[in-house]
């Protein structure tokens, strides 16, 4: 008997899942010696780790707790810990309450649900180019078509998008603009209130919602922050429960991505959606890893372990950009991050990222990410995507010399 | 300026979503004094708390250890975890490698990937009337059509299937055939070889393939076990690689759900597919639980589990039966499962499950699941679904009683 054949049985949409260079490239980490500029991978060194410890011990100590602990729950979410969130959301300009706030494994999850909440196939996502992968990743699987903003400038009319929207299908419509304004994943780069405000009013006038993706938010290095699109947009609308914005936040870059553990606030109307979501998808997050993930945060530890990352990532940041400007070729440009895990560099017109990486790999031991990955529309292939986060500084500085030697 | 309107922006699919008289019914788990026969939830008494927190202690204990258990890591799944269930499935007759097992947040995570890789809207689930709601609700999310199959009777021929299938829109096939084939959720039923190798013979008429979801197997009271649809397949086909079965299992039963640890076992060829959707949609299960569940469950331990399971639930599965024949009236009939936490009731034709459920609660304190929340199909009205695995015995007998005096 022959083998089963899959390919006639796949859904349509699988056509449209790749694999992710960055989760591939995790691989390449494993080899030894490698510096790696690849993965938004926060530093372990970071880890709570005897805090967490601790914080297990707790929660499977106490006999009812353990039996919570470790059984099925609400697919909301653990109460404590979206109460800590709202009150979180509170301290950054937006008044939410628990019934707001619904946990998700990682914010990826969060945009993997928000895609499946909001696109039918042919329906158009309004991204930057580029944009995070993981995004593009999670709304490919229901088979949008992408278009992109450009939030500092803002040059096009909303008519244009809503036009070419039309224009892919019976009925298709714009669905939502997409963005990370803060140290945005890939580029490092931070959007002005101006342009944020310039985003608010496109999506009113196209009366779409707007994603916002706010994994790298807290770890600011210096100068102030630029208040949340969510909390600008209460400002226009009075209260979160009639805002067009959804504000995806994670604890993976603050506290540990291994707990899986990130949220989604947003208007009750749409955490009611999220939560059916949810149910279906996964039931519930891990209960043991929300409560110990309340324990990690709670009573200030939060805000400490924040002030610490920024005291750890700065130098690193200081180091990448340093090491840029002493070692480049003039023909080589890049972002200056205030913030965030990521630098972002172009390279001569002609180089191609993932030429480079993978003679940077093989001759000199060097690992990151090619730009290309994160264009939905193809372009980009002379950029390459920096991550300061993990290697320490003098490693930084290595990396970045033996890039730059095959650059000259 | 008026609140922003979602309703136009939802996708078509969220029509079909709704939410889960299951996890709903949970809550009413919080009210003092209440029996529940409700959710398929395992009894935290058997739980392993202390195990547990020894294991979480070990895992953050080793230095190497810690960055590993609170960090990003792939998308397959912890090492050792695959490696240990690859074992216990070739233990189980499926001879399968670590690159054969996908882990996942509980099998409910499995059957919304599955839904995801292999439905486009308008495609054939078969799926058995009654079904476990919860993937009814996983693949709903992807529109499909469903069509019944009974694999005891297997009394339609392939060709009625796939012609029904093609009639609903163009290019639609039948997909794949859905089964809980060992102590079913919600029936309690256990499908015989013989129906088994009628399923198989259909899905290999069909050309589709086979989801096999067998969170209960593990906990059979009597009897021989029935060799797993995927066991038998692989004797038709000669090895893993060539079937056309997919099997979902699951820690949640045995071990404990509040890990959020389940796993798909198939062909290579089906778990890199799987593993692009895992990207997408969460990144990895916490690697922390993955390697806190393989210590619970390595050397023996899920063994030891598994005995104490089925020791402890056959005495409140014996105490429902005899209430049931003791009390109920002779209108009333069931299932006599020999595993698993569900027995399954015919009431009379003019009684609904659902208003005998409202009066059970109100009046007499008792909880369960009204049946026809389990049919694609919008029958079983006179239905429900009893769990024993929760109550101690007395309140078994106790809650059968109260039920048994609403329908005299």
């Amino acid at each position: 008997m022959t083998a089963f054949g899959w390919q006639p049985i796949y859904a349509r949409r699988a056509d449209r899942m790749k694999a992710s260079e960055i989760r591939e490239l995790l691989k390449l980490l494993e080899r030894p010696g490698i510096i790696s500029f690849a993965g938004g991978i926060p530093d372990p060194e970071l880890f709570p780790a005897a805090a967490a410890a601790q914080a297990y011990g707790t929660a499977l100590a106490i006999e009812a707790g353990a039996s919570a602990a470790l059984q099925y729950s609400v697919s909301e979410g653990y109460g404590p810990l979206r109460h800590w969130i709202a009150d979180h959301m509170a301290a950054h300009g937006v008044r939410a309450s628990a019934d707001n706030i619904l946990i998700t494994s990682g914010s990826q999850q969060g945009l993997d649900f928000l895609g499946k909440l909001l696109l039918t196939p042919g329906d158009t996502a309004l991204v930057t180019a580029p944009s995070y992968l993981g995004a593009l990743q999670a709304f490919s699987a229901y088979e949008p078509r992408y278009d992109t903003i450009r939030p500092e400038q803002s040059n096009r009319t909303p008519a244009s998008y809503a036009d070419a929207a039309a224009k892919e299908a019976p009925g298709a419509l714009v669905k939502f603009a997409y963005v990370v304004p803060d140290f945005a994943n890939p580029t490092g780069e931070t959007l002005s209130q101006a342009a944020r405000s310039r985003l608010l009013d496109l999506a009113a006038e196209l009366d779409v919602p707007v994603l916002e993706d706010s994994a790298y938010s807290a770890l600011r290095f210096e100068a102030d922050d630029v208040p949340s699109l969510q909390a600008l947009d209460l400002s226009r609308c009075g209260s979160l429960n009639r805002s067009r914005v959804v504000y995806l936040g994670t604890f993976s870059k603050t506290v540990a991505p291994g707990l899986r553990i990130g949220w989604i606030c947003a208007s009750r109307a749409v955490i009611g959606r999220l939560v059916l979501i949810k149910q279906a998808s996964d039931l519930n997050v891990s209960v043991i890893n929300q409560m110990v993930m309340h324990q990690l945060v709670d009573k200030g530890a939060h805000a400490q372990l924040i002030a610490k990352a920024r005291a750890h990532y700065r130098p690193k940041r200081d180091a990448m950009l340093v090491s840029l400007r002493t070692q480049m070729p003039s023909a080589v440009t890049w972002t200056k991050p205030q913030g965030g895990f990521f630098v972002w560099v172009t390279l001569p017109e002609a180089v191609s990222g993932y030429s480079l990486l993978s003679r940077a790999v093989e001759e000199t031991k060097v690992a990151f990410v090619p730009g290309a990955a994160f264009f939905h529309d193809g372009s980009g292939a002379n950029t390459i995507r920096l991550s300061y986060s993990l290697p320490k500084p003098a490693m930084i500085e290595a990396g970045i010399s033996r890039i730059a030697a095959l650059l000259r």
